[in-house]
């Protein structure tokens, strides 16, 4: 476990968070975009996706500031992204926006989930806690982009492999640090099983049984 | 009102507590089963009916940590209980489903609309504010429950003596502290009355006027 | 900026936020009715259309106690006048009812976009993030009637002004505190921008570009 002051993240987080904010964001563009909103719906959603999720943990770890009134650069990026970018993703084509979507989204959930699994760490929660908060942190984004946008979400999809995922690269992340493994290891380690397993269970088809 | 420690649950509120978890996690299990849904999905389901009632009122309260954050063995045993249990719920008939998560909703709405009453009253809150909390804490995990899986929320349907029967429970365990009744009775008496209320409502078909 | 003692409101503040829970509390009985809802469900909605928005706005600051907390002569309220104009609401034709909902709704936007926008600058928030929560205070209410009436929030129909009418309203709040102008000025103009803007919007048919 890393010893963080309190209330700031380390470095090393704030890379992967950025990181996750972007990859959701963009998946909330092109899904409003897909359901024809307009400017305002798309800042609305993909700044919902983006910061859905880490306030949800913010909130629930009582962490405050929360990470986007911490860093107000983050929802002023989605925004400009929103106004500069709406013109131009009118004409991605309909199956093309589909296949940014997954692959948008499973970066989204493996870079947040992993943050949300070692914040709680951080906050000295216990194990199973941690890879619920990160499990949490990683899917709610997207279940409100889903919420908004009238789409059944992914991890409410029969069979459909979303939670898992997640779940895996969580527990991932704890064994590594059990293991005395150094962050950037942990980390990068969930990340990639929470991604790859995510779009290779997407391309093969993989479900869970029923 | 009961002299408390500020941040932890006496016995007493622990043990209803954990009944209203196991209550309304079953609920959440025979619902979501009812729905088709994966071992996933019935874990999510019955994890969040279980839970989400408390986290609200313990996010309105500014009560950390969280229950089930600092009772990791509450979501391991909801999480046990979906992978052990989900095969033998497919067996259950739809008409034994039914009446199972009646009766398995109003003991979680009973149990938790009390512990959410006595809590707030612990923290001192003003007394419409106590059965407030109550009856946000009783039902806001079955009106989650009921949005994941597409039902319209008991709370909503005309006509539906639900939230009037958490409301009448909470005035119950107010009127019976304010008489300096011991806390035992107070929970004991507020729970029946909500628990019995919504049976008989239900039995006999009792409406609110329109 | 005004200098507030941190937990509590300015009498100005306060006497924005009665006016805005009468207004939401409002546009929620009449949407409650137009869907047939019992005393219940009409009591319900007002209650989360109310104070949806502010509570929101209060565990993002992590502000407390809660605003409805510390007042519960605001919820009562609220209650009051569920049960006593229930009956009376039933008359109201349906083309008057819709336009009542506009233009309360319209007033509950305002009041709280600025309220919101107010609060979070006393919080000391950056400018970017002020302006965010003053538009989620003013909408979030109006969404979760919305939602819970089965209707399309407003905030997200294509098209429409709606959040863009509070984002202006909340510019124009940081402008004028940034021109040194009395708060009791900035607020004004901050509201009347707002609800104006909205009310011309509806009006005339202005739509955003798609």
């Amino acid at each position: 476990m890393n010893a963080l002051p309190p209330f700031s993240l380390s470095t090393l987080l704030q890379v992967v968070e950025v990181l996750g904010v972007v990859a959701f964001a963009f998946s909330g563009f092109i899904e409003a975009r897909r359901k024809h909103m307009d400017m305002v719906g798309v800042f609305t959603v993909a700044f919902i996706t983006a910061f859905g999720g880490g306030t949800l943990r913010d909130l629930l770890l009582d962490r405050r500031p929360l990470y986007w009134v911490e860093h107000q650069e983050y929802p002023i990026m989605v925004f400009v992204l929103a106004v500069v970018g709406s013109p131009f993703l009118r004409h991605l084509q309909s199956a093309r926006s589909e296949r940014l979507i997954v692959v948008a989204d499973a970066l989204g959930l493996g870079l947040f989930s992993a943050s949300g699994a070692s914040l709680a760490l951080n906050f000295g929660m216990p194990t199973f806690v941690c890879v619920m908060m990160g499990v949490i942190t990683g899917i709610f984004g997207g279940v409100l982009r889903d919420v908004i946008c009238n789409e059944i979400p992914l991890v409410f999809r029969r069979g459909e492999l979303y939670a898992t995922c997640s779940f895996a690269g969580c527990w991932v992340y704890l064994w590594m640090d059990w293991m005395k493994a150094p962050e950037v290891m942990s980390l990068g380690a969930s990340i990639a099983v929470t991604v790859v397993f995510r779009l290779v269970a997407v391309r093969f088809g993989w479900r869970l049984p029923g």
